[in-house]
């Protein structure tokens, strides 16, 4: 079977998210990816050129997020960012890797920054404080991610999502707005 | 100059907590901790054993929450955590290894179930409720301490203690006792 060179890249980002996510950034190596993607590591050099770039490639990703009513933002960002989660392993690589590699968590400040922000200043019309709150925001999402996914605490693996959205929305609706 | 077997104890872990935090569970190796403690890494064997029983010595510590009035209690948790991970790295390496490490999650969920849930009940007077409330407050503690000292988020590292506090306190309360 001849895959596109589009179809071979997918699958080789694929199998680098997995890996960096489960091994961290300096422990994944291009051949384990090559190995887990089922090609020539020769082939992941010739697309990606260096483990940092296939790095960047795996972890840059869009937020989406929605546009949202003001007053139910609190709740459709927890719900938008735990369907996130689960659905796109890219924020989890993020997260792993950034703990120990500062590439990674630049490139974590980036994307809050420049996607989280405008939003903020969008349902707030308010520049001034818009970095602390996006901040603010981060820690909360990032915190249940964390909880959630990685450290896997018991409570919070077992809630359902209309708990955590119930639990958590009052808390991003007011870094949000107040 | 010679010192006690405790000196040397110390010593030893102080630059294992170091060794940990930087470079994560893999990655540090005894013979790493050993040159940061100008000691033989045959003497860090003799006193640990093995990198894993040194890394739960390194590890192990005591939260030491205070007593709190349940009307503040919000506040006195966010301070008193705002505090510890600035004054002691143990929370620090058991959250940068608990991130890619097993053994190091495990022992954040035994710490927080064994210290956080106690305190949720004694304020709540609660036990049904309690596990959650204690990994919801988690979530947003080590959020916190992720966004402020391991991804450096800008405005999280330049608010001041008093500013994290009237954030975060009402947050924390909520988990508490709503």
């Amino acid at each position: 079977m001849r895959r596109s060179s589009a179809e071979t890249k997918a699958v080789i980002l694929a199998a680098a998210r997995e890996r960096f996510a489960a091994d961290g950034y300096d422990k994944a190596t291009i051949r384990a990816i090559a190995a887990d993607a089922r090609i020539d590591p020769a082939m992941v050099m010739r697309y990606f050129g260096t483990k940092e770039k296939l790095f960047a490639a795996a972890a840059e990703f869009d937020l989406e997020l929605p546009a949202l009513a003001p007053d139910q933002a609190g709740a459709g960002l927890v719900r938008h960012f735990l369907r996130k989660w689960e659905a796109d392993e890219g924020l989890q690589v993020l997260l792993r890797t950034g703990v120990t590699n500062e590439a990674a968590a630049e490139r974590m400040r980036t994307i809050f920054a420049g996607q989280v922000m405008p939003l903020v200043i969008d349902l707030t019309g308010d520049p001034e404080r818009a970095p602390v709150r996006a901040s603010l925001i981060a820690s909360q999402v990032l915190g249940l991610a964390l909880s959630r996914y990685i450290l896997k605490f018991p409570p919070m693996v077992a809630a359902t999502e209309e708990e955590l959205i119930a639990w958590l929305s009052p808390t991003v609706q007011r870094y949000l707005t107040e």
